[in-house]
């Protein structure tokens, strides 16, 4: 089969376009008009880095690509448009695995209200996507950033942490699970790694809420955390005992012999939503995110720095600071 | 150095934010308000399989990832707005080289007017781009698509064929140059493979004569040719020997044993305009093309579909048909 006939297969496998599409996949380029404001994020994840093909089916790969692009749409509170996908097919990989990446990009596209509205398809040496997307809102201010927090300002975070790191545990490790948990939490972890669900709702939510800063939580929360004070020019303190852990990552964390804070704090990959809100507005937003299903737990505060040097700062209770750092692209390290 | 490091390294190239951009890069997504209609593309570039490092500079690289996705949106007739890139980082490159990749990739940004609104950086196991590129227009009717070519319709070519393809043949032996042309000439065709230029502002001129269907030369005239002719739904009938052949591809064939006609017609990568447009605008498309520098060529007409099957036909003066195929994304062969 050739580059042609494979996206006609994959164009079939696409949701329908949505209202701001004028002329979708198979031109030059497509057509929207998006009638506002438009946020754009780009996401690669690449074999061998970021997934190995031997735990991640081609479903989840394609999935997950997609995912976690949005995730960066959910932490500005956009409602998602478009996606504009680059798939990168190695050799030796067949046509109906190419087609499974296809179907779970399509999947979560149709489940979140986002056209794939573009794309290209080329050979690359190990199975690669980029994937741009579009979020929109009609005023540029509706969008929140990383750079409101102000001292004063309330620190929250949706749904539970450190499962993605503890799936990941599980996946390099099977033997890791028969000791620790039980099979049905072993699988919700990782599934945390594999298949990590965006926080669009949420977003949009602690948006309308009042959220005066918000980063979504691919390298963990105190690199994340970190990216927030540096682009408020303030510190984030946060009660590292506060963290919200998912069910068995305590549990993994004892069996591997780590801190579970480590897994929480510097794991990465959870897609949660770190928020600075008014004190205020915390009642308001737990409300409305209770009402689509999402826990939302105050981990700390901003405050104003102290010595001129915006930074977050973990703590356990008895003031201990929490050694942590996040993910960084290019540090050495093996492949997942 | 880390990714933050380099990525703040990287941002320090680029050009400033153009009017529709209200935030750049380094948040969780850029921020753009377009204000009418968007015309959207993603192209990528990979080291083994578009490109060897032997052969293109980084800064080629560079300029060539982001030259190509522009291409697209000149055969829209669009205007270009942002780009968003994902690099990917081979652990044995060094970071001088990543940052003149930047280097090209900001230079041709800045020559078209384009910002660098987004970007990722990650590991990859080779040298890898994937360039999105956003064009404006007032309205999604000003844009060319490929669908709207009538019989009728002259077909027209910007510039010069067979040029990027003669160049690759050079690349791959350079003793072919010695013998066949001056240094000039072979400098010339090596930089229309390696360095490409997209006609943006010869593909703005030619939306605005009125041009029906236009594509951009990537695949290789007879197979883009085809693409338009599937999608208007009719014959695009080329006269081969029409087709305006760059300075020294007959000597470069001659010297190679091959056709130069195969060069032109099948060797892709000329990012030239294919243009169907009425015949009562060629004169006054050719007149504005003109004034940029831009030669136009009339290479052949549309015709009603003798059998109800679209397709494209280069036909020598005799009538003989020229036996050519476009490029495949997938089809097996040696990396350029």
């Amino acid at each position: 089969m050739g580059e042609f006939e494979l996206l006609a297969l994959l164009r079939e496998r696409l949701p329908a376009a949505g209202p701001r599409v004028r002329l979708g996949s198979g031109d030059d380029a497509a057509v929207t008009v998006p009638g506002g404001a438009v946020a754009t994020s780009v996401d690669a994840l690449v074999e061998g880095v970021h997934f190995r093909r031997e735990t991640a089916s081609p479903r989840q790969i394609g999935r997950k690509a997609i995912a976690t692009a949005l995730s960066d749409l959910a932490a500005m509170g956009a409602a998602p448009g478009e996606a504009y996908v680059w798939l990168g097919a190695p050799a030796g990989m067949d046509e109906a695995e190419l087609l499974e990446v296809g179907e779970g990009l399509a999947a979560v596209a149709a489940a979140t209200g986002t056209t794939i509205a573009g794309g290209d398809l080329t050979r690359a040496p190990v199975l690669s996507l980029a994937v741009t997307v579009t979020g929109h809102a009609p005023n540029p201010q509706d969008f929140v950033t990383r750079g409101g927090a102000r001292p004063g300002d309330a620190l929250v975070v949706t749904g539970a942490l450190g499962g993605a790191a503890a799936g990941l545990a599980l996946l390099e490790d099977p033997a890791l699970a028969a000791s620790a948990i039980d099979a049905a939490t072993a699988a919700a972890l990782r599934t945390r790694q594999l298949d990590p669900t965006p926080r669009l709702a949420a977003g949009r939510a602690l948006a309308a809420a009042g959220a005066t800063a918000m980063i979504d939580l691919s390298d963990g929360l105190a690199g994340d955390a970190g990216h927030v004070a540096a682009a408020s020019g303030a510190l984030l303190a946060i009660d590292a005992e506060a963290l919200p852990l998912a069910p068995g990552v305590a549990a993994v964390a004892a069996a591997a012999a780590r801190d579970p804070l480590e897994l929480a704090a510097a794991g990465g990959e959870d897609y949660e939503l770190l928020t600075a809100l008014p004190l205020a507005a915390v009642a308001s937003a737990r409300a409305a995110l209770a009402a689509l299903g999402t826990p939302l737990t105050a981990i700390g505060k901003v405050e104003e720095m102290d010595d001129g040097r915006p930074r977050a700062e973990l703590r356990r209770r008895g003031g201990e600071a929490v050694p942590t750092r996040g993910f960084d692209q290019l540090a050495p390290r093996r492949p997942r």
